[in-house]
């Protein structure tokens, strides 16, 4: 049920693990989500009214405390920069994340950064705060919704992050994904995760995206695209192949913020798999934190030293291959997982047509 | 009487040129100001009210026109990066600036960013944007302004961008420098510029700096930092050292974003040279762009080629010394020009004392 | 003929088009190899004696002149950062490179930057010349090859950029590629290429890569590292998965330095549709340089100014595309072309099975 | 007597300070040298033969072990990247330094290299080692050397290595500062320290420098060069005034890699304090090491998470203020304790009048 709450072909759609896709070689976490990786907490706002409503909130939280008393270990990628990414040099130049992260649409990033401010300010303990890094991502839904009306209130933005919680995440046109398209299709959050073998350090990967950019669509190798007659720079993809792919990168392992910007980058990677290609005008950004408790940074501290444990540079080779494959099943879990959305100006745009996906994939031989 | 409309001691403050102190070696422009540069405009809303409200806006524009539609190239370079700069990644990408630029306080930077999105939206020729890469600078007035308040409005973001002008700008306690602290002294905004002689292109450079750090002040070589035993680590600076600045450098240099961004690096070489030590809670970031003509983008094509007349790496050097001059003069402009403030708190913050500071250059024989 | 001069098993080796796997939807160049980018030469060293040397030179240049004083628009993007480049900060800082770009093992980047050096001193024209910035890439061919004795000379280097020449590239076991392994297959040199339709420019985008890297092998999206159980972190793969990839993407489109660097970013993407994770220890850079006439940089110029004609951003998503088939394709090429080999302390790494690979290809039903 | 050895005017050159010069406000450490970070070590060869032989090599090991399998965190910051740094790219992933810094001539750098590979694989214990990135700075003595020439050999780079100490480090033109160039001054090497109060962490701070830049000297904020008549841009200085500073820092502090990068930046004000603009034919590099004993990062381990302690963000202003001041007066130290030079093709090169310009800093009251 949670997974089709939203969308009215509630039955239809399913992940595609449910139809024996295996994407990568990697065991999964339980949930195959980024609420995998231990008080990761998401919370989404949907917003569907009228014509031309169409957009959201999807709020991530690298724990379920207080952020900016507790910052996490964080980092930023930037695949293509034609994106409203909020607050990632101050990322880049610390190396923490004090503030939940937010998607949204992209004229609405102003509105986003301000829920995050008012809600980190009102937070018990925080009353001496006088400056927030509210880190907030967005993707331009304005094909289906009327961006320019900027509909996202700072009380939808709170109401993301106060709801959020950990367990399986809604996926498709839900939260900041309401209104996005993808190779052609309709996007939208997805979400998958990895959890290492024992051997390999046993840690968990999980990743959440918003799906909203073109290319080549290969579903677990499979030209799905191609054969679908549906991609970039072909006759049948009309509207602008552009678009943007917002990923975030969750990680229990005991990373630090230079490692966790190359675990980032390998997101990067994983948007490849699926045909994307970061097209000129894509907001392809990657923001990666690790939950590790021994890792939290306290806003304040009597010690100017810290203890921390961190995994060595050689250890990084299989959460990097764990994001990559999370990533590209995110994708594709968001591309399964949305459905027909009908919005702004009239603007329709289809679901990937899953019995002719399934088709295809299977006269691949790779289900 | 341009330069001290602002504040209570109106007759005192002058700019060091007036007392014949001459930073660097190379000419200025006509006003000294970083609206030398034909065609860039600045606006600034003051927001002083009751015991509390200490901020402002102040807004560049890089020229009179539809910024969104006929973009300038830009470049961001990043001091230090703590600090809430809005835009920056897309810059980078794509080498252009589409908005005015508007500095303000910490807070109030998803304010900003919605009056330029509200402005750019509004504005004749703009019906189909939808999508508005929104550049917003700031330092923390927290000292002096009570910025969990978040004063600063839209309206207030507007007007600054509308009724900005191509004469003097006023430098001390306005716009976004009302509420701001340097070297432990009164900060805010300061101007200066440069006009490098024909032989070496004729060029001009403006800058404009939102003055908030702290350091070691050092006026035209001098130590009236340590002359007045008032410098970071020292006994006498109570406060914290910390603080930002913000660098905005105009030229009508046809230059492309890679040299506009290696001119933006020389910005902070002119922080240092006045004492700053960029500390690590300094949001000390610097925005370049070239208003030259030919290298207008329009944001909209039939072509997908430009024909750029663009200087060679070769001619860079004498405009990377404007830089470095002109900030260090419009960062002492802004101290000189700031007069004492009264705010939040009751907290006072004294203006640079001019005649012990002159007296101390005359010591040292600088004037 | 020209495709197995290298390696011992001549007719059994072709390239995967050869069988009629078609990667990607974009049309190839004449050859398919960077040299289809009007002007650029390639030449190899192989080196191959005893039962220890395994290695060899790769030297591209973007054009036949005086690539010092008619320098070429250029930039490098890090994939992953462990390896020893020569060459990349000036290249970033230039947005020119200005030798030719030669490739070899880890430990003879100084021979190869050595051997740019003297190229370029002697060349005629150059005799005041005292500054090159030589632009030097390598993979670590420690496996088959003793690298600790370092057996490249300032010799072969020379006569690798002295024999080069613009007809099709050899791939597999040659040059630089001589000892190298990939995805637990001998690895090697491989080349692709791409040629936009008119309608999208008519640009060709040419890539070489030198393959020494680990992680799943995908074959146009077929699974063949998993069928034939070898793929990084599997039982099967014992030696390291760590490794690198080098590539060097070459266009006739007029692209500056700054989209360059976004077409370099693309390549990244290419490897990972091959499967590669860009592991730890992973050395996987992208140099990108355009050949466009126009484009070209005099060492010295009497004018401070330049005229160029370039691509716009808007433009630039085709080329992003070409690059990231052209890249996997490329990847490909070399494992196809690649044979089994023997080296240095008696190692044996065989190539990839093709008649296996094959059946896997067909199995999956992608030829 | 270590400190005049070399040059032909032993007695008249001595350090700022020992006319009483006393630049920034923080204590130096004991020798006022790099030496006076614990463990590290620096080694010269000068190289002086006949008309054309004005070269030489510096060597800066981070401790007197083996620094391959006891790495220490390190960082880059390119100031302006008009030069050929070797190791870089490695350095900013990895996040550690593995072999001696090396400085020498532009030409020279795969020498230098090689040296440093040579070295490595040479010492005790490295018997396995296949893969060691050389980190070579440079500047560009070729009007003093015939650089073309290319006479720094590898047993000149092993012997610096080997014969590195903890001592004082002789300065002007000695090692790789055998035939610089500064402010059209001669350059050489600079060295200095800070050691900051126990109250701010007692740490100490060594900067050593290679000193090849032009710009408006300035000492200890006095206008030398603009008393003396000999800037840049101005009709005194009929040489290029372009040229490169080679920066390196060492702290006891225990610092992670991402703060060293911070630190490395601050060197760059420091270059900005003594006048140096950074122009575009410039190689400004900054290398900056921490030597702290518990973040060694062994080569090989047997864990995959290492313990460390290292301070947070907040506690670094002190040591940013530690390395400007201390890059300011290396620089400054490079220049008085430089003697004059003649070499290839007749050009001599005269010393900083030490009369004049300590006529000219007494005139501004300086000391």
């Amino acid at each position: 049920m949670a997974f089709s709450q939203v969308g009215d072909k509630k039955q239809e759609r399913q992940r595609p693990r449910q139809f024996g896709i295996v994407i990568g070689v990697l065991p999964t976490g339980r949930l195959n989500s980024i609420t995998d990786v231990f008080g990761v907490k998401v919370g989404q706002v949907t917003l569907i009214k009228g014509d031309s409503v169409r957009t959201g909130v999807t709020a991530i939280l690298p724990h379920g405390g207080n952020i900016f008393q507790e910052k996490v270990p964080g980092a930023v990628f930037v695949g293509n920069g034609f994106g409203k990414l909020a607050g990632s040099t101050q990322v880049e130049e610390l190396g923490n994340i004090e503030s939940p992260i937010v998607l949204t649409n992209t004229l609405n990033v102003p509105s986003a950064a301000t829920g995050i401010i008012q809600y980190t300010l009102q937070q018990a303990g925080n009353d001496k705060v006088a400056s927030v890094n509210a880190l907030v991502g967005e993707t331009n839904d304005g094909w289906l919704n009327n961006i320019r009306a900027q509909y996202v209130q700072i009380a939808d933005v709170m109401q993301a992050i106060r709801t959020a919680g950990t367990e399986q995440v809604l996926e498709g046109n839900v939260g900041a994904g309401t209104g996005t398209v993808c190779f052609g299709f309709k996007g939208g959050i997805g979400t998958a995760s990895r959890k290492l073998p024992a051997s390999l350090g046993g840690y968990t990967v999980g990743v959440l995206v918003q799906t909203n950019f073109g290319g080549v669509l290969q579903v677990d190798g499979v030209p799905v695209g191609e054969e679908l007659r549906k991609f970039s720079f072909s006759q049948e993809i009309l509207q602008d192949v552009d678009g943007s792919c917002m990923m975030v990168v969750a990680t229990d392992a005991p990373i630090d913020a230079r490692n966790l910007k190359r675990l980032a980058k390998r997101a990067f990677l994983g948007l490849g798999r699926t045909g994307g290609i970061a097209s000129n005008g894509s907001g392809d950004y990657v923001i990666a934190f690790s939950t590790a408790p021994g890792l939290r940074i306290p806003h304040e501290s009597k010690s100017s030293l810290q203890n921390q444990q961190t995994l060595t540079n050689d250890a990084m080779s299989p959460l990097f291959m764990a994001a990559i494959e999370a990533t590209e099943e995110a994708i594709i879990n968001s591309l399964f997982m949305a459905t027909d959305m009908q919005g702004f100006g009239g603007h329709t745009v289809q679901a990937l047509p899953l019995e002719e996906t399934l088709k295809i994939i299977r006269k691949y031989n790779r289900r």
